[in-house]
């Protein structure tokens, strides 16, 4: 197997690109797929796929497929956990106690029960739940079509007002579709828990962006955690970055987290699979766009 | 029954100590214990017993009994999970890189097994060492006597030594007694892994405070979160309070934690179990000190 690199498929010789028959995609948006005239897949070296989706970018005929990765999905819970627990557990006024020299105020630690609403219930939202349960939050999850799973109140996309009432954060782990675009907005924080809290690991687009700051200052939320933006890197000049009550984490919440050992197996088999004639794993529904 | 408030029996009319059988003590070291001549239990109200088991406060042949709580393990299991995950998710970094508005620099989120050590495996130790291996971390615990706990590698006092070796986070949940006090001190803190962290939420003698600051200096220790500390509250002018690398908590771990729905029923257990002459629930061996 030989291995070329480009951006543009325009940029191999001609003879390379009647040859090709996997392109590996990974960061930014592959260019001159349709001078690939035996591409068989499109294997996408993550889990987001909403780039390769946009139209002309893969050809119609040719499968998208994705990465699924165990770790990545330890990485994202282990973010989430840190983030909601930051909250749950003061930790923001626990470093201004530490600054100011005051021996904290634990009697305004409430141990009321959490409900934490995880919307995408895929093999990250599902970890992410699991973590979040092991440790006492109620969770609940939303996906698109209706999902049973074990200890966790599942809700589908017809049934949100309902999924957001009560709750005290929200989390976002779905994939970015045309449906999903922008479901972080004023509506969506003006039905949950006053003053929740908002986590965003999907993409930057699922947040309307005008929408937080004047919910933050509503009361409708009490912080938000942003780990994707629509513009990355973040201009130095946005708004978010000095408001005390937002957080940005710069794309880490799954960082390094993806590695030969987890990748390369899946891309093998991919390969193999194509190349006698089988759909790929982890099989991209256009329909869907996920 | 009749329930009657005091810090000091010898406030009590003699006619009531005559009658008491069963002192339920939280806070404050109780006074005059032995001025109850039919005194057949003393009920801690909490987990933590080191203030009863001084010479004259109980009487020694009057049971000392605490509370377990499952609440408490689980409230301290959060504490732990945010402080370790504050420390391997870069938190403090990221807080910084809001502050001067950059998007942040994940090559240097390291995805490396992380390896904490737990000291103590009561309930409460147990309950953290399962939420820590539940997201992934590399636990190990240690006890008085050897444990066999599933899926953690136990080692006994004798094995202290190994037990630090290569500790990236070392946890402190032990009971305090003679063999336990001082046990945060500088031979322990270089031998773990370079750059440790430090959780503290046992007791303040634990830690043999001299030592903190030099073990952060010469780079044996990365961090410290103490919870509990020698003098609470801490005096303003401590050292502790200025250094960036120490946070102090306030004694917030278990907060709250403790409701009646758990502990009323466990009293009452113990005081039929005494009334009839048997051996109260959650005795404590005052050889072992808990």
């Amino acid at each position: 197997m030989i291995v070329h690199r480009a951006t543009d498929a325009a940029d191999l010789d001609p003879k390379v690109r009647k040859a090709i028959i996997v392109a590996l995609v990974w960061g930014r948006t592959p260019r001159g797929l349709n001078l690939l005239p035996r591409l068989a897949l499109v294997q996408a070296m993550g889990a987001g796929v909403d780039r390769l989706l946009a139209p002309g970018v893969v050809p119609e005929a040719v499968p998208i497929a994705r990465i699924s990765s165990k770790h990545q999905a330890m990485a994202i819970s282990e973010y989430v956990l840190l983030h909601v627990l930051r909250q749950h557990r003061m930790l923001q006024e626990t470093l201004n106690w530490q600054r100011s020299r005051q021996w904290s105020a634990p009697h305004s630690l409430e141990r009321a029960k959490r409900v934490i609403g995880v919307m995408g219930l895929g093999e990250i939202g599902r970890t992410v739940c699991g973590a979040l349960a092991a440790i006492g939050f109620e969770v609940r999850g939303l996906s698109r079509s209706k999902k049973t799973l074990e200890g966790l109140k599942c809700f589908d996309s017809s049934e949100l007002d309902e999924f957001l009432h009560g709750c005290q954060h929200l989390v976002c782990l779905l994939p970015l579709t045309r449906e999903t675009e922008g479901v972080l907005n004023a509506r969506t924080f003006e039905r949950l828990s006053t003053g929740a809290f908002l986590i965003n690991v999907g993409r930057g687009a699922h947040l309307v962006e005008a929408d937080l700051i004047p919910a933050l200052d509503s009361g409708d939320l009490g912080g938000a955690t942003l780990d994707v933006m629509i513009d990355e890197p973040v201009p130095p000049d946005h708004a978010f970055w000095s408001d005390p009550r937002i957080l940005l984490t710069g794309h880490t919440a799954a960082a390094n987290s993806l590695g030969p050992d987890e990748i390369a197996p899946q891309i093998a088999e991919n390969i193999k699979r194509v190349s006698a004639g089988f759909a790929p794993c982890c099989f991209v529904d256009r329909k869907k766009g996920y």
